[in-house]
């Protein structure tokens, strides 16, 4: 059976010709055990060892808890390769080899899985270490921390002992020799401790403790396995979506001693610094420690810098050393990093290297200054270590998207008292007073335009709009990612924490409570909308350079800065990209800044605000009154100069670029009012009784909106909407036009589910606006297309563009239908889902590429099938998502739109597409 | 050019050898050519012409009013064949042919199209017929026919000529000669109104009146052709849904003539019965008339049979001919004719056969007799005409549901007052006085269990099947045909009226208003639920024979012949079709039902009713507001009992047929009262506080509960409901087992849209029925199963199948999704799309397979592909519509599944897409 076995162990150290695998291997041999044999081809001093393969952990896993055939035998054959290599032998009574079985999944997951330290002591081999070492007091040091460690880690699990029994005793020996610190024990002591805890280990496990190595290790290599199905495991990679692992691989490493005197140490260090990505190396040191008291912060560590500084000179001689070895490392990895190293009696040892972890401004700061070679900020000269390419695959959206937003002061953050948690609907941080509807925004910003609010409500509609925009951030206790407070916050770069289902707000009584805290209206909260939390009081913010920069205010040298690397990311993004990028934007306030951002045009131009503003809901809900078509006419006739200037205004603000605008998409009920009160005001200044009044908005009730008489569907029972949109979009690009500004209007026709609607309101259309052009005599480039967001439509979409020039894929109602999920109603059951891993994310967050990318590439492929070339985008909220927009590349489509703020990050993820290919 | 044309012209006439065509040519020969030219074949004594075909048409159509090149040419020479083979010619001055120009699609539209008479008269020709008839008056007469018909019907779209300023100066004339009837006038006095004619036609064509008769000929054709691009002919293809067609052909007919004298007649016969089904030939005929005369209802028609009773004995020689000629037909097109005849000086001509038109029951009864030969009734013998497989092929579903429903006296009902028209939800009539809340109703027949009431609501909810039950009918003023009354409804086969959105229902006032109407509680109403009409007061019924016979109840003569009518189709059907048909039953009563209308089992037994009924919905109310899932738990347990009960009964009705179970669907604020009386009430009996109850049931409002928190996404927040109900089955099943009784159980969890979802469920379910079975020591063969109804899950179905061990395809939701239609909100647009033919049909009624259909299909192969054989049915409202079911066949289904009463239209549907191929 072992002659035809698979191979599940990998041994590494001694150089390259030793070493099996490298740093590609990691789905096998684990990040860590990856990078030891990386750094070992590399010729760097790294102690030697062996590798368990994360395929004999999924064997253990699957086959209930048994070793895959051949393993046993492989992990002897290294370790004897192992022992007579080093030159020392597990257990020996002479010079013993000590080695550490750590555990090492292919994505690091700190502090989640199990480690031994020490292992290969017994009572004969201790001896062999005093001999060999000269060191009796870390001979039975590091027997009784085995003993320890074994008896928890290993043993604990089954026979439930735990590191405190020890501790009870090593306390109780203490207090016997009056001992302060650990330290302050003798050998003769630390070895009645030895007595003492394997006393203890027998009374639990009801066995004595293996004095057997192979045993022992074994056993240790069974408990990282075992330690890759705990619970806490599980939670880790459920929270931190690790899917698609293996299982641990085990790391068998030979001991080093940073414990065995003065000339000892150990210690961690970062290539470069994780939070402001300036480049200088920083870390942490220990001298006559082993690795586990930095960790533990029992004693105090000193700065790297300081090691040059100790007396013995071996000191300086290691510091240089190590500052030489992080060069090569950050250059060979392309990419900064962290290590942990230990100096043995002067020799440096290199334990571990990883990826560092870092914010969002140095992961920037990096890729820019490795990618020049100059300090962005000093302009100090650095190796140029990646290719403009290279940088950009190592920034990732959230980076870009950190750099756009306020945030709170960290220090302060940590401190505030959090109150409840919603969903990160729209990031940044905000911090006013509550206020529980939206009017009184309004109101309290009218009076002081300082004051600073926060609208806390169930959720918003589109007749809240005006307090929304007042208010600093926005807080709803329902609604998802995509509820409309959450889409309209993303729109405008706000603030915004949705669904925060704790929350339960009185209007009636002015109170916000949560838990037991009850807040009341005019209380101060703070809102983060990156995370998603939620704060009693007031926490200090900072604002963004970028938007400064982008906005041509901002002036300070480190905000300069920051405003530069952005710069030199995006134009990097955009020489490499493939798609474009447009925005979604309704006012030319929103197409300005997007354009300062980098869209290309706008995706999406909803017009329901043109229906709202001011004294133009009164001209809809005239409409909605009507009973006649001449009533409904006259009725929308009043709304078209103030939509003929909207337009105009945006095609200026687009000049030369395309905006797709989207004929009125919501329900009518959206205009009316409910309650009792606002219709009989209604009924007053429209001239009709309040009965007719109550009777037609109770007509305009319906059970699903979102499934109902809205979108063409509108257009199609009232056709003089469209003419009026149509005349409105036309005659201002005719206006426009006689301005010499260059107006692209691709008129857009929402919810279309089959070819006969879109066939209806195009003839509509191109006979409105033919008539309008020849009349004017102008010669306008428009196109008339369609959303794609019903699923019928994709796949019908072959039907569809025979008629539709251009197709854009509307990914929220489209992922609302395929799911079947109303995105105002999902957070009742979103949580439960995501926590029971039943969806890896929120599919309006993240395109849902298995089930509604499916329909995406249909709708593609048909539309394509039936008209060559078809101009294809996105227009959903995934337009800003990274994930979203490389699936968008890949499934061919030409551009993705989102609102302004996520311009930067879509441009980014564009160009990470094309780079992937 | 003309050389190398299309053909366009066919002949038809003097037998089969001069015949092109015949009656499988009815897509280019239009229906009544077809047959003129089949009728020829054999033999038959057809008056001879030629066929101008739909392809001219269409090509007319759409090349702007162009003839198709050639056409003109076939036309002359066709008729210069015609001419030369029946011996006159076309505006001959001494033995003149005249003709008719009829249209004639492929579909019979009476009415709609143009046709013109006696052409070929003119100034000569009409001298050259008065010479060869030797009738004076009946030249004159034929000509100012012509003109008249001529000018209003060729001529008229473009001038403004109409047949009432002909009529304005026969009128003239009569009256000057003091002539009462047309017939008073003498031949002089004729001839003086074609003078007057041919000026009016000046007078307004500003063209004298056409001479040359190929002019005439060719001016006629376009008009037919015009004719069918008319804005009513147009309205009527719309109407009655008929699409796909090319165009109207032109048939060119030799005129014969019935008003020649005392030997001569016109008329029209049917070959049996089309009311009652009796094979007994019925028509009407007048003697010396034309044709027109007998649809103008001028003269009054003497009954057919009477023929043989004129004086003169060639009727009784013209009356056997005709008859004989009718058997002939009858066998030949193995379908009961409807002709027009006309008989000239003796000589019988037949001018059209087509299929007859018949009342459902006389269509079944058609089917069964001409394949069984034999009267039902008398038991008389008839020609053996059809294989069974052929007479299933000519009975529809609708005609066979129109033998299941209690239908008004037809003559009472056209009579009656119609107030307002909805959807035809649930089919039959009903009675009732008007009763407008659920708890009333009941309450009415609880009183007096003869009360009769019809339920009126604007729509109906879960709470109000206690009422609805009472009723004798719903009718609702929202809502479309899936909505919950519509469904129930037909669930229980009770009359429904849907989305009567023209009634003004006032519950505070007690008024339902329809226009100007205004009806009150208590007044009585009656609704027809097979066509959607709402009347006012009582309409006398009359009851199903069917369902008496199938219950085994109803003794008369006819009432059985009427079921064993139904009875023969059903067995027959069963001998031919493939797939199985099941039902959708909740109840014991209604699986009793279905299982004798022939179900093979249920396909969709809701659950939902199990949590409302009687004392139940305290035990989920209770559910709704514990805070914990203990308290949950001891909540749902509470309903155990009763729902355990519940299957034991299906079961037992069902005995050896598979029963799909569906776990609970609905929302949970469905359980819940939503009004603060009703909230305090639960508070109090729940000993909490109305508060709680408020608040709690704030919390479960949606904004969209159809895509919101029900179906499995209930079972995965609160798992104990699926282990209740899981229990529930399995307990049941060993409980009946146990009594001998074979419990089939297929545990069915809804609105699936990923594996993850239904990998988690389908544990619990497994592991909760596996701890039971261990335990009762039973061995039961339990499925596990989802519903197909969201549109994810069709696009994934083959990751589903891993799990699922049968597919059921809910098309209601799966509907709602593709389209993005609420089936609750339909009501407001779906009018408008079916007016403007958006929509060929509710696709509610009847599955769209172009869209929905791919969804179907996509989720049965992948399925199958992972799961090679899988289970598939349907069991949404769809699967007992007769296209769908014919879908369903197509798509490669084992079953489908509708409520009780649809189960024979579904048997017979079966039968003929298995026929079909």
């Amino acid at each position: 059976m072992a002659t035809s076995a698979k191979k599940y162990v990998y041994f590494y150290g001694f150089g390259k010709a030793n070493t099996e695998g490298d740093q590609t291997m990691k789905a096998i041999l684990g990040g860590k055990g990856a990078n030891l044999a990386e750094m070992s081809n590399a010729g760097l001093p790294v102690p030697p060892g062996f590798i368990v393969s994360t395929e004999a952990c999924a064997y253990y896993s699957k086959h209930g808890h048994k070793l895959p055939p051949g393993m046993v035998d492989q992990v002897r054959a290294n370790l004897g390769k192992l022992e007579k290599k080093f030159g020392k032998k597990l257990g020996d009574p002479e010079n013993p080899l000590l080695v550490s079985v750590r555990s090492g999944a292919a994505v690091s997951m700190p502090g989640m899985m199990d480690t031994v330290l020490n292992l290969g002591m017994n009572d004969r081999s201790v001896e062999g270490f005093i001999r060999s070492t000269g060191s009796e007091r870390a001979g039975w040091d590091c027997y009784r921390r085995f003993i320890d460690m074994f008896g928890d880690v290993v043993m604990g699990p089954t026979s439930g002992l735990e590191h405190e029994h020890f501790e009870h005793e090593l306390v109780r020996i203490k207090r016997k020799y009056k001992a302060k610190e650990d330290t302050d024990l003798t050998a003769t002591q630390l070895q009645e401790v030895v007595e003492a805890y394997k006393k203890v280990y027998q009374s639990k496990v009801r066995k004595p403790f293996p004095q057997d190595p192979f045993q022992q290790l074994m056993l240790s290599i069974e408990a990282v396995f075992n330690s890759w199905d705990s619970e806490r495991a599980a939670k880790y990679r459920q929270i931190n979506k690790i899917t698609g692992l293996l299982g641990t691989a085990v790391n068998i490493c030979t001991m080093v001693f940073g414990n065995m005197g003065d000339d000892c140490g150990t210690g961690v260090a970062f290539t470069r610094d994780g939070a402001t990505g300036e480049d200088k190396p920083m870390g942490e040191y220990l001298i006559n420690a082993q690795g586990e008291d930095v960790v533990a912060g029992i004693r105090t560590p000193k700065p790297l810098e300081e090691m040059p500084n100790e007396k013995d000179p071996m000191w300086t001689k290691a510091h240089s050393e190590l500052t030489k070895i992080m060069q090569q490392l950050e250059k060979h990895y392309k990419y900064p990093q962290d290590v942990e190293f230990t100096i043995e009696r002067g020799v440096l040892w290199m334990l571990q290297t990883r990826n560092a972890k870092r914010t969002g401004l140095a992961g920037v700061r990096w890729a820019v200054e490795m990618a020049t070679g100059k300090d962005v900020v000093t302009g100090a000269s650095q190796p140029k270590v990646l290719t403009p390419k290279e940088a950009l695959m190592i920034v990732s959206g959230d980076d870009l998207q950190q750099l756009l937003f306020p945030v709170f002061d960290p220090a302060h953050e940590k401190k505030a008292e959090e109150v409840s948690r919603g969903l990160p609907a729209g990031p940044g941080a905000a911090v006013g007073r509550i206020v529980l509807d939206a009017a009184a925004a309004e109101a309290a910003v009218k009076a002081d335009p300082s004051a600073k609010v926060i609208l806390v409500r169930h959720e918003t509609s589109p007749e809240d709009v005006g307090g929304m925009w007042a208010a600093q951030g926005i807080l709803t206790s329902t609604g998802g990612m995509t509820s409309h407070a959450a889409v309209v916050a993303r729109g405008w770069g706000k603030c915004c924490v949705c669904g925060a289902g704790g929350l339960e707000i009185d209007y009636a009584k002015k109170t916000v409570r949560s838990g037991g805290r009850t807040l009341k209206a005019g209380d101060w909260i703070s809102i983060n909308g990156s995370t998603g939390k939620v704060y009693a009081g007031q926490i200090p913010t900072m604002p963004s350079p970028v938007i400064a920069g982008v906005e041509g205010r901002g002036k300070g040298a480190t905000q300069d800065a920051v405003f530069r690397m952005y710069d030199q990311i995006s134009k990097w993004a955009d020489q490499h990209r493939k798609i474009k990028v447009r925005t979604n934007a309704d006012t030319p306030a929103d197409a300005v800044r997007a354009r300062a951002f980098g869209a290309e045009g706008i995706g999406l131009c909803r017009t329901e605000h043109m229906f709202f503003e001011g004294e133009r809901i009164w001209a809809i809900r005239e409409f909605i009154l009507a009973d006649t078509r001449e009533g409904r006419e006259k009725a929308v006739a009043k709304l078209l100069p103030f939509q003929r200037k909207d337009f105009e205004g945006i095609f200026k603000a687009m000049h030369g670029l395309p905006v797709t605008i989207r004929l009125l998409d919501p329900p009518l009920h959206e205009f009316v009012p409910h309650n009792p009160k606002e219709q009989k005001e209604m009924a007053k200044r429209l001239g009709v009784s309040p009965a007719k009044v109550a009777s037609r908005v109770q007509k305009l009730h319906e059970f699903n909106p979102m499934l109902g008489h809205r979108g063409c569907r509108l257009s199609i029972t009232y056709p003089e909407l469209c003419v009026m949109q149509t005349r409105a979009i036309i005659e201002a690009a005719c206006n426009v036009t006689k301005r010499k500004v260059k107006a692209l209007p691709e008129i857009m026709v929402p919810l279309i589910g089959t070819k006969a609607e879109l066939d209806f309101l195009d003839a509509i259309i191109r006979r409105t606006a033919e008539e309008i052009l020849a009349k004017r005599k102008v010669k306008l480039a428009y196109t008339v297309g369609t959303m794609i967001e019903i699923p019928r439509a994709a796949l019908t979409a072959d039907e569809i563009a025979e008629t539709a020039e251009f197709f854009s894929f509307g990914t929220n109602d489209l992922t609302q239908m395929t799911f079947g999920y109303s995105r105002d109603d999902i957070g009742t059951f979103l949580p439960d889902y995501l926590e029971q891993k039943i969806l890896p994310e929120d599919p309006f967050q993240s395109l849902d590429a298995t089930g509604v990318g499916q329909l995406v590439k249909m709708g593609v492929e048909r539309g394509r099938s039936s008209r060559p070339g078809l101009k294809c985008g996105i227009c959903g909220e995934h337009g800003g998502d990274p994930a979203s927009v490389k699936f968008c590349a890949r499934a061919g489509l030409d551009y993705v739109s989102c609102s302004p703020f996520r311009v930067p990050v879509a441009r980014l993820a564009a160009a990470q597409a094309a780079i992937k290919g």
